[in-house]
């Protein structure tokens, strides 16, 4: 277990909760009762400079990025985002134009998912940029779509394709607000979670916290034309399954579904999302390993988490 | 006009707002419309290592503050704390221990003003240890109250002491919760703030939101303790009253008030809060300056802004 993970173990064990907190820390969101026709989500996500993008990026995506990814994981409950606070460290010696360009990115993401930004703070960073987005949101009592709730024999989903966001996609991703919505109203999805360090490892997390494992078919995966490329690349090469298994910031969304509903799933995705796909990568099982299966046979995953701090 | 200040009015004309924002960037808190029977409450507040506290203090004392400087802006409110998410940015090499006993003052603090703590996260930042904290709080339609609705002739109230926070209330204050309750439920109170800038500062915010200015009476200036040693101190000498004016992080309330009021309000203000003092120390003018009037005479202060840049 990596120091971080036990860190946040550590930490997460003595939260003070309330009568009214739904969902504490250790889901996508927080979820507290709000009133008879509605409960509150709530997220923190935080970016830093040369770790979620870097000084040469424009902007206008780092601010694109900030909220995007908060928004991800609004739409991993099945939730429709509201209003937003942005924190914003920057070093003493910030470049005015930059701050201005980064609000121009977040604030058009914001207008097209009717996201009010209602506050913030500049703060000084000596070290790197930071930016913190706080956001919240809405969704029907006893309708958001927890990591804790996938149930054996259900098959597993994921949108869109996998690996190699790096190349560019991390930074211009729309996050699966719609798409999110669309499944939470027109099926019964068992449990949902948006890819943010990896297949593997967020496949992991929805298996530990449902109490069972999942087996991954390798020849399903939807790699993206971005891993493929990469996996021929001389330097960088990864094979484009580890990439599709392992590389983070796919923002996409994993979900576990009756696998009676398969059929009915695909059908009306294709109607309704025609240019984004829906895969059936594999199926949730009560043994409590996450198995990837391919040609040669099955093998569990290990997998550590992604460590900040190493 | 500083850097910061001008910064920040080029970002928040361009927010982009909801028809259900009731008040968006520029208060203490944001005001979300939420149902019929209250509004929600959004704040987002963060504190740098090197600005807001020093790597020799307690880290149960940090994480006190970190909560502690939130909940003052939803007492600024009037409101009621309820959720509150965390985003804690630490070194590479951070130390365990620092991080859970920074939790222990936050859960400590969070515990006795009943707020969950229903998320969060931990991110490396590079520089300096950085922890933003997101807070909701609730309060009824329509009893907000605002920066921006001082008037013409109301006196201006002051909780507790001014000035010297530094050498050591910044760490250990507890935010004006309570009294903040009282003073909406049994007062129609025009105007709040809490004073983190400086009374003159935050004085200032006051005038310019409700376009009025004040007068302040030096003479009656509730000046701490702190502030009156620290005026003898050689090296670091500021007159006790200009550090009154002037010092940050003072976490009390100033409030406008009808005049009429002024004697109600002193003497149910002693049977409820025996231990902390209320004064009078000036009053809402129409000509748009805050002024200082002293024995000497009068004369208008020149502030410009705190800048975290600097």
């Amino acid at each position: 277990m990596s120091r971080e993970v036990k860190l946040i173990e550590a930490i997460t064990a003595n939260l003070p909760q309330r009568e009214d907190t739904v969902v504490g820390a250790g889901d996508d969101c927080a979820v507290v009762e709000s009133d008879a026709s509605k409960h509150m989500l709530l997220k923190t996500d935080a970016v830093v400079e040369g770790i979620h993008f870097e000084s040469s990026h424009p902007a206008e995506k780092v601010g694109h990025k900030a909220l995007a990814r908060a928004l991800s994981d609004i739409a991993a409950m099945g939730g429709t985002p509201h209003s937003a606070v942005v924190t914003l460290g920057l070093p003493k010696s910030f470049d005015q134009q930059w701050v201005l360009d980064f609000y121009q990115g977040l604030n058009a993401l914001a207008t097209r998912f009717q996201v009010a930004v209602v506050g913030g703070e500049t703060v000084c960073s000596p070290g790197a940029i930071v930016c913190s987005v706080a956001l919240t949101g809405t969704v029907a009592p006893g309708k958001a779509i927890l990591r804790s709730t996938a149930r054996v024999r259900d098959g597993l989903f994921v949108t869109g394709d996998l690996g190699g966001s790096i190349a560019g996609k991390h930074l211009e991703f729309t996050p699966r607000i719609k798409e999110a919505q669309w499944l939470a109203e027109h099926f019964d999805i068992h449990a949902m979670i948006d890819l943010s360090d990896g297949l593997a490892g967020d496949l992991q997390r929805i298996c530990s916290a449902s109490g069972v494992g999942a087996e991954v078919w390798s020849d399903y995966l939807p790699i993206s034309r971005a891993a493929r490329l990469r996996a021929k690349d001389g330097d960088t090469a990864k094979p484009s399954v580890a990439a599709a298994m392992t590389d983070g910031e796919d923002f996409e969304l994993l979900l576990c579904l009756d696998p009676s509903e398969a059929v009915r799933l695909k059908d009306a995705w294709r109607e309704t999302f025609p240019e984004t796909t829906i895969t059936c990568i594999g199926k949730i099982i009560e043994q409590p390993d996450v198995i990837l299966k391919d040609q040669q046979g099955s093998r569990p995953i290990q997998w550590h988490g992604y460590d900040h701090f190493q």
